[in-house]
C-alpha cells in the first residue's frame, strides 16, 4: 500500500528509530518506493545516511563495561550495553560465516553472537551457559548485518541462575531468538 | 570400589568398547587403579593404547560420505557416519576454544561441533537448522577431548523436518545434549 509523504516520513523516521541499522534498499522495500525517495525523504528528516548511522552508534561509549569477559571474546561488536539488563551487539555475515555452498550464514555464528551477548550482559566475573532454547527463523546471507538485542528476563539468586532473551534482526526481520540459562558465580545483588 | 582382576578387566573391555577414546588417566579413576595397572589390563587383554584407537578409527573409511556440506566444514573429525542414523565426531579442545580468564569450552564451539555433525547425518543436499534445544551438562576444559554422538529420531516427510538428537561426551562423562530441528530440501526416501 502507497502511503502519502507526510505519513511516510513519519513511519520512516519511526521505523529508523526502533530499527537503526536497516538500509536505504530495505526500507525502499518496505515502503514500496525507490530508494531514491528514501534518500530524500531522509534528507528532509535530517536522518544521515546507514553508514554514519552506525559510526555514530560505535563511537558513542558504551554505559557499562563488559565483566563477564574480555571485550575481544565477545563476537560481534558490542554497540549498546546496560548490565543486567540489555545489551545490543551487530555482526556483519562475512565469508567465513557461511556454507560455501549456499552462502547461508551457519548457525553457529548467530548462536555465538547471542550467547557471547548473554554473558556479557551479565554482571559478574563469571557466566556460564547451562541451557539455550533457539530458533533459527530466518536465513542469513552473506553481507547482511545481524542485530543481536539481549535482554535479562528474570533472576533466581538462590539457584544462581539468570535467563536471558536473545532476539536478533537483519532489518526489521528477525532472524534468530532464543533463550539462555546462564549460571553466575554471584547472585545478582540488588 | 575394588574389584578383582577378572572382573576389572571384563568392565574395561566394555568400558573400552563403549568409548573408545577414554584415556587410561580416566580409566585408572574409573576403577580405583593406577594407570600402571591399566596400563598392564590393556597388554594382556590386547587393547591398543589410546593414540593407536584413534588412528585406527580415523584410518577407517567412512561408511557413508557426507553430503549435505563439504566435508571440512564440519567442525571436528566425523569418526563414524552412516547417513540418515547415526554419526560421531571428535573435537580436541585447544585454547583458541576456551574463555582465556577460566580456561573453560565456550558453548559455541560445543553447540557448532553438535550442529554440524546434525547437518552432515542428514542424507540430502540441503539441510537447515531451524530449532535447537541444548543443555550444557558439564564444563570441558582445554586439552579435553569432546566425542559427540548424533542420532536421527524422528523424519517428518510432509513438513520436511528431521529430528536430531546429538550427546557429547568427555571419557564417559555427558558434557553437552541437544535435539535438533533440521529442515531439508527432500523428504527423506525410504
Amino acid at each position: 500500500m502507497k502511503r502519502n509523504k507526510k505519513e511516510r516520513q513519519k513511519l520512516l523516521q519511526e521505523t529508523i528509530s526502533n530499527t537503526p541499522f536497516i538500509t536505504d534498499e530495505e526500507l525502499a522495500e518496505k515502503f514500496n518506493v525507490s530508494i531514491q525517495t528514501i534518500r530524500l525523504d531522509r534528507l528532509e528528516l535530517s536522518i544521515p545516511e546507514l553508514r554514519e548511522r552506525i559510526k555514530h552508534v560505535a563511537e558513542k561509549k558504551l554505559e557499562d563495561e563488559v565483566k563477564s569477559l574480555p571485550l575481544e571474546e565477545v563476537i560481534g561488536d558490542i554497540i549498546d550495553l546496560q548490565l543486567d539488563q540489555t545489551a545490543i551487539s551487530m555482526l556483519e555475515i562475512k565469508r567465513e560465516h557461511v556454507f560455501s555452498r549456499n552462502q547461508i550464514a551457519r548457525g553457529h555464528h548467530l548462536f555465538a553472537q547471542a550467547n557471547s551477548l548473554a554473558v556479557a550482559l551479565i554482571n559478574d566475573e563469571l557466566a556460564l551457559t547451562t541451557k539455550a532454547n533457539i530458533h533459527f527463523t530466518r536465513q542469513v546471507k552473506e553481507n547482511e548485518r545481524v542485530i543481536a538485542k539481549a535482554k535479562m528476563i528474570k533472576n533466581d539468586t538462590e539457584s544462581r541462575r539468570t535467563w536471558v532473551e536473545v532476539n536478533s534482526y537483519v532489518g526489521s526481520e528477525m532472524v534468530f531468538s532464543g533463550e539462555f540459562e546462564m549460571y553466575r558465580s554471584n547472585p545478582k545483588q540488588r
